[in-house]
């Protein structure tokens, strides 16, 4: 096989293995090449998918070396991506009776979903994370965006138990925008303990449904890598949560002019980096 | 830019842009190339997605001309991916009361949901389908991973309206294994009229939910481009419903000594093609 065919497999092969670590002699065998001429092919590729924003090439050395495809963007590919999908929020046909907004269209995409997928992730691509957890319906499509990136499980919490998700965990939480006691439900074998769970959703209001995900994750021991919401609501009060990132916020839904206010997330704010 | 460094660009960008257009102008610009030279990397890249059985990389000519990458796989991939599911399947521990199955670690997973997405998708890579539609919740990874495949997007079909949906349009339907009346919704605005629709889902009993679904897709004055199940499940009785294609199919889960029968479903059968 000649290089420039190599590398045409080499870089499909890396793009559909994120995060997963690739010893030299996986290489070896699969273009019956020398390990200096993959090092030149592997070379090759880092410098591409580095200035072309497509991710990091890591390699480990030693005996049980090799390398890592890591799908990371620049903080500016995460702020483009953002901005295609905040100018997506401005169409002022979004505004639904009773102030709600229409967001099947966005996360129905598979476009802008891969785009939401990189930038809730972007934070979070050196936390280790070991599952992604959303709740039913809507964060599922968020979450599974996301879980590619990280090329890690998601899990769905639910309102209410379900005969197909077997033995669950219940937990109640208070739900941030109407003060009413809510339960949430997952299924037992879920998450295992010990894992780094990155929580994620469509919306965030008052923000107790995002606790009360933070509390399941405490009851199955396991802890909690960050919380990251898609789109930050309008709300009035204290939220129970502080430590989350949002991609984007809106501020006002003014049903009278058909007018949203929407804005970058608090994840592009310039001080994000000190305040974590 | 080396040949080699745009070999590299140019898989990820094909492999990023599935099923469109894309005029040999953007790549002259792109790489500051001639058309010859991006002709012979765009020969190379061909040749290497076929023989990897990564897709194909359809040329057109002529002055709206180009080339489009189409993420087909083999029927071979298609059966060996089958197979692997197949295989994370037959685990007992999958049986819960009731003699449900518990299936959220499968479709909960990127790499299985890819595998599933690609084989959904497979039958129809041709049929120019312009979005998917399965119903909430369990059939909504499916419905992303197929329409990810295909690059188009995804409609979400709820038991119930919700307020975040807009005005919906409501089909009563009888359910195949308790023969009862329901209804479902989708958003009015979730499809426009003529459109070619595949319709999915994780697990079909009756077939009565599938049905439902095609008479949804009938009333927006859209083509059903066919459906296809991930898993067909145990039924006594006629279906409403004959030109699925499954995946896999369950027949017997047997509560006693934990054990299920799972084989390749109805898309595996040798006749399809005439059948069809």
């Amino acid at each position: 096989m000649k290089r420039s065919e190599r590398l045409v497999d080499l870089t499909n092969f890396l793009l559909e293995n994120p995060f997963k670590l690739q010893k030299l002699s996986t290489f070896t065998e699969r273009y019956d090449s020398s390990k200096s001429t993959i090092s030149e092919d592997l070379e090759i590729v880092r410098q591409v998918f580095k200035t072309r924003d497509i991710g990091i090439l890591k390699t480990y050395t030693g005996t049980s070396g090799g390398v890592e495809f890591i799908p990371d963007i620049s903080d500016e590919k995460s702020l483009d991506f953002a901005k295609d999908i905040e100018e997506l929020m401005r169409h002022k046909n979004r505004i639904l009776p009773g102030g709600y907004l229409y967001l099947s269209d966005i996360i129905g995409n598979p476009v802008n979903l891969k785009k939401i997928g990189r930038i809730l992730a972007h934070d979070f691509i050196d936390a280790r994370v070991d599952a992604v957890m959303t709740i039913a319906t809507k964060g599922i499509p968020i979450a599974q965006a996301a879980a590619e990136c990280l090329n890690v499980p998601f899990v769905v919490v639910r309102r209410d138990p379900k005969v197909t998700e077997g033995a669950t965990l219940a937990v109640n939480y208070m739900s941030g925008s109407s003060a009413k006691v809510e339960s949430m439900v997952l299924s037992k074998r879920a998450l295992s303990p010990g894992q780094r769970v990155l929580i994620v959703d469509d919306f965030m209001k008052g923000g107790g449904t995002l606790n009360g995900m933070k509390s399941l994750v405490h009851e199955t021991d396991c802890r909690v890598a960050g919380v990251s919401v898609f789109i930050e609501g309008p709300f009035h009060g204290e939220r129970p949560i502080t430590d989350y990132r949002s991609m984007l916020r809106v501020d006002k839904i003014d049903l009278a002019n058909h007018s949203i206010d929407v804005w970058l997330g608090n994840m592009f704010n310039n001080t994000k980096k000190e305040s974590n």
